[in-house]
This record gives structure tokens, C-alpha cells and sequence, in this order.
């Protein structure tokens, strides 16, 4: 009770700030392209409802069709085959205070202005963690790259005629965060947890593959990770209560010190 | 820095817990209902994309649609034509700090037991705070029926000849909490902020036109408020980041002390 109002208290001063890492939800946002044979994520669509006339005099509001996996959004263990059979492994039955944890934030913006296919590597968090202290156990890794800030499509889903290239973590970073460090999930900037030629590392897409198998969880399209310390803050990522939800959109906040 | 530490150890050892405020998000979840000649909010609707089938071998997901105001969710001071022109009045523009609040419950659930057309009146507002202390600037005022109790969505919605029958706030409570108060939000476990005979109340709506006209949020289908203090919880209740939304599906969570 003295922590949650100290809480409340800082936050009114300013003392702790509260930070958005969230994407605008709008139907220009990029959409995860698969192979043309595969099911598709639906892009965010929206439909005027009413606004203030014949169809709702006092109100405005809209209608919106998506994809679980659309926007900025969490990954929930059920995504994918590995988590299929794990208990709580869907957004509705995820316990909620993992919705609440901190978040160690490892920069790897100059990496990626090199390359844009790299690899977050076992060395990059030893050499975080010899910096910023260890990773404790039930927090984020978030990897920030900068991604977010290439505001045109184009770029930011980065196509070529080898498919697509955005940064994400080895597989070996991914067994480590998983096994050693027993972490809460992985969080990204580009449009995966995965590289986009992650479908070439073994396994295909380690980071969904191990972190779901693992019970863990995924956020994608995160913004403003520029602006987070690299260790305490605490995110707060609370998915729709979607029954059986593999994820879901969400608005991901951050409290950070002052 | 220190506060946030203490929060992560505090959720830890279980000294803070986290309530989830929230109904699933199911095709069965009743929907407001407007006269058939207004725009109408879409229920809650799901796609299967893919699982773990030729759709996509190693992973599940769904697509899905519904309305800014559709299952427990989140009213912006631009849903009202009373907020229309204030600044920050949409989902993606509010100050993000306004999504982790302190949070006063008023238990009326007896009174609600007994007239399901209950109105939450200036004087039970006083008899919470002679027992519970006054509320804070900046909080939301939550009113517990216990409605979200009635699984049966007929019981739910609770229809009949003259029109819905479910509890609210009286237009002099609205008016004393924002002008008396100064709080964040008004929130309520039924379909609507406003009661189901709310129309009929001058002016129409007076929880909608008088919160939203003064900049203030509301909070519908939550759950579990039976769970919370009267004092002292705090509330995490991010909308999804809708470019100009009205309102959104989200998630609401609780922190209190143990
Ligand atoms: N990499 C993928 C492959 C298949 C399906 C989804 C993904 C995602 O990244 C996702 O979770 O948004
Ligand atoms: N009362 C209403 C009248 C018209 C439109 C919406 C509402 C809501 O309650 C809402 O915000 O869900």
C-alpha cells in the first residue's frame, strides 16, 4: 500500500514518467507478409460508426477489423507449436502479473545502421550485462535497433528479392536468454521477434520457437525504445482478453525513473 | 528508481497483486444495443488464419473484428459531441500517464440488488468518503454492482417493454464528482457508463456528456470490482493506440496490496 501510493505520488510530481512504446493503429501500418499460400494477418481496418449525425446525434465511434498479430503487438506461447500444449498459453489465461515486470533494453542501434539482418549475439549481453548488471530473472530483453523510426513502409518491412532483412536475435542469444537467464520474453522494433531471414536460422524462427516453447512471451513493433533506460524500467503490456488469443494489439507503456 | 524497484520486489513476493478487471472478448458477449435506425457497434467476431496446418505449419492465429466500444473497454472524451473540439480527446492522443490512475470503488451492489435502475447519488458518494476518505484529484470513481456477475447475457443487457435496465450514476453525482472531485474517469461494470435508462436523465447520457465534455474517461463491462479495496488499488487501463479512436477494447488490470 506504501509502494502504491508512492507510486501514484512520484508519478503526479513527474518523479516517474510513463513512456509509450506503442505503434499508431492506423490502416497504412505494415502488415506481416507471408508466403502467398499461407493464412494472412488481416491490416488494421476501421469504419466510421457515427459522428455526431443522423446515424448517433451526441457520439462518434468506429468499428475496426485486424489481425491477433497487427500493429505493435504481444505473442502469446500458444502462437506457436512448440508452446501449443503449455498450460496458460493463451492471452485470456496468461497470469496478469506478467503484464507488469521490468525490462533490460540492449542497444544495438549502431549494429543495425551497419547491417540491417543482425543478429543480437550471446556477446552483446554479456557485454550489456557487464555494463548495466545482470538480467534478472522474469524480465524483458528488449532490443532496440531504431527500427521503429523508419516511418516509411517500404523500409521499415525492407523486402528484396531475397526476402526480407530486419534485425532479431541469434539462436544462440535466444537459448541463452531462455536457459540462463530465465527472462519473461523478447521484445523487437521490426515487425517480428525474428529476423526477417529468420526462416533460415535453425530452427526456422528461433526466437518464436524457443521463447514459446519456453512459455515465454513476444512483443513486435515497439517504438521509442531510444528513450528507455537500459535497465529499470518497468513495462506494462496488458493484451485483450481474447478467448484462446494467440496475441493481441496492445498499448505497451513503460514507467521510467526520472 | 527506487519506487519501481520496490514495486518489481513487491510483485514478487506477492506483497502487490494484480487483478484482472476484464471480460473475454468471445462472439458471446452482449453488445450495446441502439435503436435500429443508429449506427451499431460490431460484437466481437474471430477468424482462425491458421493452425499449425497448411495454413501455417508452425503457428495459430486469428483475425477478428469488433467496435471501439465493444467488451470491457475504454469511452475518450471525443466519443461525445460534448468533447468534440478538446484537445488530446482521442485514444492516441491522451497523455499516457492517465492510464495508470489511482482508483475509489463505491460499492452499491445491495442498492443494485434491489432496483436494477439504481442511480449512484451525491449522497453515497459522501458516505464513501466519511468511510473511506475523500477522492483524490485525478482518480477514477468506479461503481461496483456487482452486474458483470450476470454471466446470462438477457440478464446482462437486462431488456425489457420500456427500454434497458441497468444501474448508473445520477446527473448530480456526475456533476459533483468532475466539478467537486476533478476525477480521472467514471467506470461501471455494466454496458454502458451511463444507466440503461440514461436517456431519459437530463441531459440524455449525463455520465457521457459531462465527463467527456470535461475531459474525462470512462470505463465500461469491467469485472471483479468486488475485489478491489475501496481505497488505495491503482489502475492500469491503456486503450489500444486507435489513430482518432473513440474508444477501445483493452484490458484492465488492478494493482493492490496484499
Ligand atoms: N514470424 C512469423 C511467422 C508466422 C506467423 C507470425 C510471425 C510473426 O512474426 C508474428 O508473430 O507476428
Ligand atoms: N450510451 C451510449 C450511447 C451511444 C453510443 C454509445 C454509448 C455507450 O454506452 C458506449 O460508450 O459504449
Amino acid at each position: 500500500a506504501e509502494i502504491l501510493g508512492g507510486l501514484v505520488t512520484a508519478m503526479a510530481s513527474g518523479r516517474i514518467r510513463v513512456i509509450d512504446l506503442t505503434q499508431t493503429l492506423t490502416p497504412e501500418f505494415p502488415q506481416i507478409a507471408l508466403p502467398p499460400e499461407m493464412g494472412q494477418c488481416w491490416p488494421f481496418r476501421i469504419e466510421e460508426v457515427s459522428k455526431y449525425d443522423e446515424r448517433g446525434p451526441a457520439w462518434y465511434w468506429n468499428n475496426f477489423s485486424c489481425g491477433e498479430h497487427t500493429g505493435t503487438h504481444f505473442d502469446a506461447p500458444i502462437h506457436w507449436i512448440s508452446g501449443r500444449d503449455l498450460p496458460n498459453n493463451s492471452v485470456d489465461t496468461i497470469p496478469v502479473q506478467n503484464f507488469v515486470a521490468p525490462a533490460c533494453v540492449i542497444d544495438c542501434s549502431a549494429d543495425v545502421q551497419a547491417n540491417d539482418d543482425y543478429l543480437l549475439s550471446v556477446a552483446d549481453i554479456e557485454r550489456y550485462e557487464a555494463a548495466h548488471g545482470r538480467i534478472p530473472k522474469g524480465a524483458w530483453v528488449l532490443m532496440r535497433t531504431d527500427w521503429s523510426k523508419r516511418s516509411d513502409p517500404e523500409a521499415y518491412q525492407n523486402f528484396d528479392e531475397t526476402g526480407q532483412h530486419t534485425p532479431g536475435p541469434s539462436t544462440e542469444a535466444v537459448r541463452f536468454l531462455v536457459e540462463q537467464r530465465d527472462v519473461l520474453g523478447f521484445g523487437s522494433e521490426a515487425i517480428g521477434t525474428d529476423a526477417g531471414q529468420g526462416y533460415h536460422l535453425r530452427p526456422p524462427y528461433p526466437c518464436h520457437y524457443y521463447m514459446h516453447g519456453a512459455g515465454r512471451y513476444g512483443l513486435q513493433c515497439l517504438s521509442n525504445l531510444d528513450l528507455l533506460p537500459p535497465a529499470g524500467a518497468v513495462l506494462i503490456c496488458p493484451p485483450l482478453k481474447i478467448e484462446k488469443g494467440s496475441g493481441s494489439p496492445l498499448r505497451v507503456l513503460a514507467l521510467v525513473g526520472a
